[in-house]
């Protein structure tokens, strides 16, 4: 399958703003398009606005048919009518990241100023707080001035953090998962071996692979390998795979066996890198990455996290996963504590999972019930008509 | 520097076994070169002799300068006169481990039926066993039919177990180091990543890249980046490195930066990655971890770890380290476990450190101690004269 052209010929509901839109880097987008997909109705007075944001590799395609892969939506057992963020009471948004690849503008865009040219890595460095500003924009776009709630995990946490921080009074409820209010030194360290993994493969082309369509889909592919053992648990790989064996393929650029045998834990993950790059851009993963490496919420307000949320009006459920690794429930702890210390209205719930942290994707019934009973209650606050 | 002819140009103290040795796969090597150093003097009832085994991309130059990298060698703290392991009064004996890349019989050896032609990835698969049993022709030429003791961290504690397994009477003290009797999924699972990205370098040419000389530089480095996140705690990272950042180098294909920014851990993994492949050989780490991945010991005594040491009168001292988060604790205590029913004389002793899987190749002065104790008292026990 060629990537790119698949991913270049699906279209995707969206909204483009000509005034564009200026980025922390200083850079100023000429043309910002935010594609999105709703689900649900929005009520008479704009009041069960539900923002769901999305984490690094996942996109817009939430409850529905993702149209690239033909899969279900990332979050259908969350989202629907019934579910814990049940579209018969909320009216569910949920949009491509700034810098993503499944329509909002990114480095598959193509640029104005040379018509037939990409971006590609010449795409200003994007932050999580620009991917919030524009947001902002669409939501303001669809009518909404106040978001009944934002939640999200991992990236997702990340942006409902934000969210709070610049536009408090725009959020009654938010909903961080399986976050941090800052990426670790690991994270980044992780994060460096899939983007030296995807410079070392030729086909990169110093980012202009877009030019000749040779894309570096082996680069890419061992990018995610590596980040998809960060996203499981020991725990999980053991239960999964333990040390069972299969056949190796012949090809030795493929396998090097012993006995003619490899590891089941093996043949996943190769799958996993091999499905991604049809579905997901390189120079995507590289802007989205490094938005994720330089988050710290806390730098931008001298250093205490408390001071991005004094005076918070907005009520929080910060929930973590026992056996996440990648942000360990102590994250979640010390934005807990950051938030007493801000006066905030806060709950804090630890779900015991031996998932890992992809566990917030997964079929966590605890989880579940924890956020619909937490919605439920903010809406009883907010006098939100059910 | 060119890397195979550096790795070629070296000349090591070694010994031929022109009748070659038979491997676990079927294989049988026509000829078998164990290239080894030695410190201290072997005693008149050869008595004294401890044999370090080494980690998957440490060597036998323990002590003493580097020949291709310069360097000190990795266990100088360990291994003097005076130290831990007192060359004043043993006689040390490290090997390469056979498939390595320092003189061992391994992919980069010649073949003998084909005059100029290296094994590379022809080179048969070898196990753990098969590196002990090579280790063993070595001390009997050496004129050691009974170890005093054999030690080492990682796959080095591996090594040890398998010694006492397949040799009980041979060795009188064992040492396994932050290792454990098996390879986990998630083990194996990192492993993979490194040899994809291996795999995905086109200069790996199939394995054949020693033909030409265009070695897998960069699908190598980043097998090691991988690696080397996975020796190191996520503590060790953060009390090292943070989220300080520095200058980042302006070539594109090297970096993509923030605010013309890169962070200090990025900096350090690619100088990990990059000084990696002048003094390692991919086919080797191809081989090494493969073996590593195979290694279950108790899979080859009917799934009971116990009955590899069933009578063993070996003194066994298992050290594992808090932080260690590739081979943790519990890994050790599975093995004192089974070395409990099988009644065999255990110490075994967890060193709280931060400095993750490579605290064994630190300055960890609890570590020392407990190395230098244990092997005082086998002594005693030994009758070995001071």
């Amino acid at each position: 399958m060629d990537q790119t052209a698949t991913l270049d010929r699906v279209s995707h509901t969206h909204v483009v703003f000509e005034d564009g839109m200026a980025l922390e880097c200083g850079a100023h987008l000429p043309r910002l398009t935010v594609a999105y997909r709703t689900y649900g109705r929005l009520n008479a007075d704009h009041s069960n606005a539900v923002l769901i944001c999305h984490a690094l590799t996942m996109d817009q395609y939430v409850a529905e048919r993702h149209p690239v892969t033909g899969k279900d939506g990332w979050w259908e057992d969350v989202v629907g009518p019934g579910r814990p963020i049940d579209t018969d009471r909320f009216f569910v948004i949920c949009c491509n990241v700034l810098g993503g690849c499944m329509g909002s503008t990114g480095p598959l865009t193509e640029r104005d100023e040379a018509p037939g040219t990409l971006w590609g890595t010449d795409f200003p460095p994007v932050t999580v707080g620009d991917m919030v500003r524009a947001q902002k924009r669409l939501t303001e776009h669809l009518g909404i001035t106040r978001l009944f709630a934002v939640l999200g995990g991992s990236m997702g946490g990340m942006q409902v953090l934000q969210w709070v921080a610049l536009f408090p009074d725009a959020v009654f409820a938010a909903l961080p998962i399986a976050c941090a209010a800052y990426h670790s030194a690991q994270n980044i360290a992780f994060h460096e071996v899939g983007r030296q993994a995807i410079f070392a493969d030729p086909d990169w082309q110093g980012g202009r692979y877009w030019a000749d369509g040779r894309k570096p889909a082996r680069g890419l592919a061992v990018a995610r390998m590596c980040a998809h053992i960060t996203y499981l648990s020991e725990e999980a790989l053991t239960r999964k795979f333990g040390r069972r064996i299969q056949n190796a393929p012949k090809d030795p650029t493929e396998a090097i066996s012993l006995f003619g045998e490899m590891f089941e834990v093996e043949s996943y993950l190769r799958h996993q890198g091999s499905t991604f790059v049809d579905r997901f851009d390189a120079n995507s993963y590289l802007t989205l990455t490094r938005a994720m490496d330089y988050f710290d919420l806390a730098a931008d307000y001298q250093g205490d996290l408390a001071n991005a949320f004094r005076g918070t009006k907005t009520r929080f459920l910060l929930v973590s996963f026992t056996s996440d690794w990648l942000f360990p429930t102590a994250e979640s702890r010390s934005i807990a504590r950051a938030l007493n210390r801000a006066g905030a209205n806060v709950s804090f719930v630890e779900i015991p999972s031996d998932k890992g942290h992809d566990a917030f994707l997964l079929d966590e019934p605890d989880f579940h019930r924890t956020l619909a009973g937490f919605l439920a209650g903010c809406a009883e606050h907010a006098g939100l008509r059910s």
